[in-house]
């Protein structure tokens, strides 16, 4: 393999959930598409290391200080949502169904991998409180998720803010029989009156 | 979504079999990774385009002129085995088995997609047969590859050259039960004496 196409298949085999065979196949079809195509993706994947940083109110990656959520004055002040990870808001704004402001902590409590509460983006969150009636923990339903969780409400609940997290049970279009233990369990818990 | 992070997804979209989801996953990967990590990937894909050119004797796509598999004293000059891809050529050279030269038709004859002959790199092939005894049609086992290598048979056996084609037949390691039918057909078709 002639040392360009050997070291453009080494670094894509950097990424998740590609490997050697995957990188080969998408080296070679750069070189096989129109000219151009390679450099198109290279300049693309430049502009986002230097034009991309956190929001310094939300913690969201942005390339404008303060980002658009927060810029936008048709959001609601008075609602955070609490998510682990940029991309989460993404889900969010699918949703179309929250109005509110975004705090992104950048992962979350998970002490064998070494990140405790003074990894997060915590303390940012604490300074933007005022104002603030309702919190909303959206942290991933897994144990490094609820543990955060848990952690924030004990820390916010004595400061009189209203701490909620998301609702768990089974999706919408499910079948129940091939809903998974725990999802159809936690349904089960939160039943409502109809 | 910010701009760098919209247009570095909707450039990696443009790779085969990477869709939206992924693209953005990708990309919020590469936001997360090391310093550098983005840089370094899109350097390599920069290179690519850049360093990469067909081989003036194979036509294999190389950084050097020859390429390494031409300039090899060692390679057998006598043979020549001729291939749709570049990628190919790796295939062969993992099996070890062959020591002969490569020529890279790049691509197959496929009338309904507007390739005939006279896009592949049938000339330089030609251009190059003196001192050869053997060629090797290694084109792929489908229509185009199969048309392929009847219509270089054609051309090549009145000028005197021993024309061969790959064994097709079962894998090693294939099991009958699950054999695909028109290998086995193959196999059946090509069996040898004991």
């Amino acid at each position: 393999m002639p040392d360009p196409i050997a070291s453009a298949v080494q670094q894509l085999k950097r990424l998740p959930g590609i490997g050697e065979k995957t990188a080969t196949r998408l080296v070679y079809w750069m070189l096989n598409a129109q000219p151009g195509t390679a450099h198109a993706i290279a300049e693309a994947l430049l502009g986002l290391e230097d034009g991309i940083h956190p929001c310094s109110q939300c913690c969201n990656l942005t390339s404008s200080d303060p980002c658009a959520l927060c810029a936008d004055p048709r959001r609601q002040h008075d609602t955070v949502c609490v998510v682990e990870h940029p991309q989460d808001i993404l889900a969010f704004e699918r949703s179309g169904e929250y109005r509110g402001r975004y705090h992104v902590l950048h992962g979350a409590i998970a002490p064998l991998d070494g990140i405790g509460p003074d990894q997060l983006r915590i303390r940012e969150l604490l300074a933007r409180l005022g104002g603030v009636s309702e919190v909303i923990l959206a942290t991933d339903p897994d144990v490094e998720g609820d543990a955060t969780a848990l952690y924030l409400g004990r820390l916010l609940q004595p400061l009189g803010v209203r701490v909620t997290r998301l609702a768990h049970g089974i999706s919408v279009g499910t079948e129940i029989e091939y809903a998974d233990a725990v999802s159809l369990a936690r349904a089960l818990q939160n039943r409502r009156e109809l």
